[in-house]
């Protein structure tokens, strides 16, 4: 797989000084530590830090934005954040008012995240953590805590970023967006493998013929290997899926994210979105916004997974609220 | 290739439904066509009106929006509008102001939109053309009438958008979307291809340690079938490939577009970025702006364009103008 890349060792840091070409007006790499960016100026207000490995952007670093994060830290590619990252960000974003950390439900991630706040909290920063678990096939709903983050990702930061632009305290700013992570689950299929830059090889493969139903956004195995179907079928048994494991009921309103995965294209993304959005109307279901992007990818990772957050007027207040970063707009 | 549709007879209208689902708060397909997308208030100014094949998502209907195109065109995959279609798009948006068609330089959309011109002339609906030729692969610049449009559409419609919005007359606007084209160029390149959704191949094959260097958007030859270089090796060609035919000069200010053609990530896209920064502060040209996206695709092709819009006071001012659409914001 041919990659537009240097030297392996130096991807991160380059792709981080591309941004800040690109968009540093606005944003900034900490001078200490490349592997954090963070907005241009600090706000009095409760911070949002979201991170986790680089190879699923725009996620992390394309979410620090008005009304959305403060900073992200960033790994290596799949790989969470070093402590040191994950603290000299908080150091940077912090007003004063605390800092929450979002991330998906990775033991990487949480080792690290939680280790810096240790750290923090030894240099009088609070912090407050809530996890985004919304991958419907990485667990049973017995073992829900077990879930796995997706892009599920991106209505959590939403709505944290909007209870603490709003200026909302820590523990307001925590409890909204552990609502929008409670409400929120999400489905993805894998149609092909994305390769790790650097590395030669994909990193699985699946027949021409065949999908991986349930695949996780760093190829963690899904629940079922089938045969490739056509965009309504599969919707269908991604939808099936969703609402089986999510007690949605006639009358519920939802926001529903449909995001590729990173090669598939906005043309089969939106064929997609068709027939989702007539599923969800046939149950009774009501969809309050929808959103046909690719956020959350896998590198060249062909296929799409479906995130819904069921939504409340408080869910609903944030989920309003104006959000812009060069990569997430809501007007 | 997996392609996540259903019959292929009806790609087109079931991902503009999947659209209009989506967004369908601010856009509605035509009635009479759903190959016509527009915005769902016509507004009381010049309209602008994009078009071309699909296949190519966002373009051309995530250009539609405010501070942008007011309607858009479209046809079967890499396959022009019809005449009809642009015919109806042209009433649908026409406030009697008149309307500009801005698409790329290919012989089967002249042919159509000049036929809907001409339709619409019977109508005593004013209209004008730009034609984009940005792609300096695609001919020499002593042929420049013949060379092909790319992701140099982006600046044009933004420009022409912005120039509409302001209140300008269709003169004034057409005036300046042909100042936008004539200061646009663009230089791409592909590392492997594309498929056109419902046929079981690529549409051209690379060998794995080879790209082609000025390949159009639609797997038109480019100029040079060469090696695999690095990010920066590759970087450095394509500018100066860009900079020998663009007479650009220390103190000139451009805004720089670097662009996927689909399934190229936004890690390897920054990486570039950062090297085309880099390249053009060290020839004492100014970049006034700068976006990294997937505009202008070519399904799941891997490769990248890279844009650049000369500008003067008036081109600035019209950059800045804000603009919205679900792919596109200019705060």
């Amino acid at each position: 797989m041919k990659k537009l890349i240097n030297k392996n060792e130096n991807i991160i840091e380059e792709m981080v000084d591309g941004f800040i070409e690109a968009y540093g007006d606005h944003y900034k790499k900490l001078d200490e530590d490349f592997k954090g960016v963070v907005l241009k100026e600090k706000k009095d207000k409760v911070a949002v830090v979201v991170g986790g490995g680089t190879g699923h952007e725009p996620l992390f670093i394309g979410f620090v934005g008005e009304g959305l994060a403060d900073g992200a830290a960033i790994g290596n590619v799949f790989a969470a954040p070093t402590p040191g990252t994950v603290l000299n960000v908080t150091r940077a974003v912090d007003s004063g008012k605390g800092v929450l950390y979002i991330y998906g439900n990775y033991s990487g991630d949480i080792l690290n995240f939680d280790m810096a706040a240790e750290l923090a909290e030894m240099e009088d920063l609070n912090t407050e953590t809530v996890l985004v678990r919304d991958d419907v096939a990485s667990a049973p709903i017995e073992r829900i805590e077990d879930r796995r983050g997706i892009s599920g990702d991106v209505f959590v930061i939403k709505v944290a970023g909007a209870a603490a632009d709003l200026g909302l305290s820590l523990e307001e700013v925590t409890k909204a967006a552990q609502k929008a992570s409670d409400q929120t689950r999400s489905i993805g299929v894998a149609l092909s493998s994305g390769t790790i830059p650097g590395l030669e090889k994909p990193t699985f493969s699946l027949p021409e013929d065949e999908i991986e139903f349930g695949m996780g956004i760093h190829g963690e195995p899904g629940i079922q290997r089938t045969n490739m179907m056509t965009a309504d079928e599969l919707t269908d048994k991604m939808l099936e899926t969703l609402l089986a494991d999510f007690n949605l009921n006639e009358g519920d309103e939802v926001c529903m994210l449909v995001n590729g995965l990173g090669s598939t294209s906005l043309l089969e993304l939106m064929i997609v979105n068709r027939r989702a959005s007539q599923v969800l109307k046939e149950k009774g279901i009501s969809i309050y916004h929808t959103d046909v992007n690719s956020y959350c990818t896998s590198q060249e990772m062909a296929g799409v997974s479906i995130s819904l957050m069921r939504l409340d007027d408080e869910l609903k207040t944030f989920y309003n609220h104006p959000a812009h970063s060069p990569y997430y707009t809501k007007k």
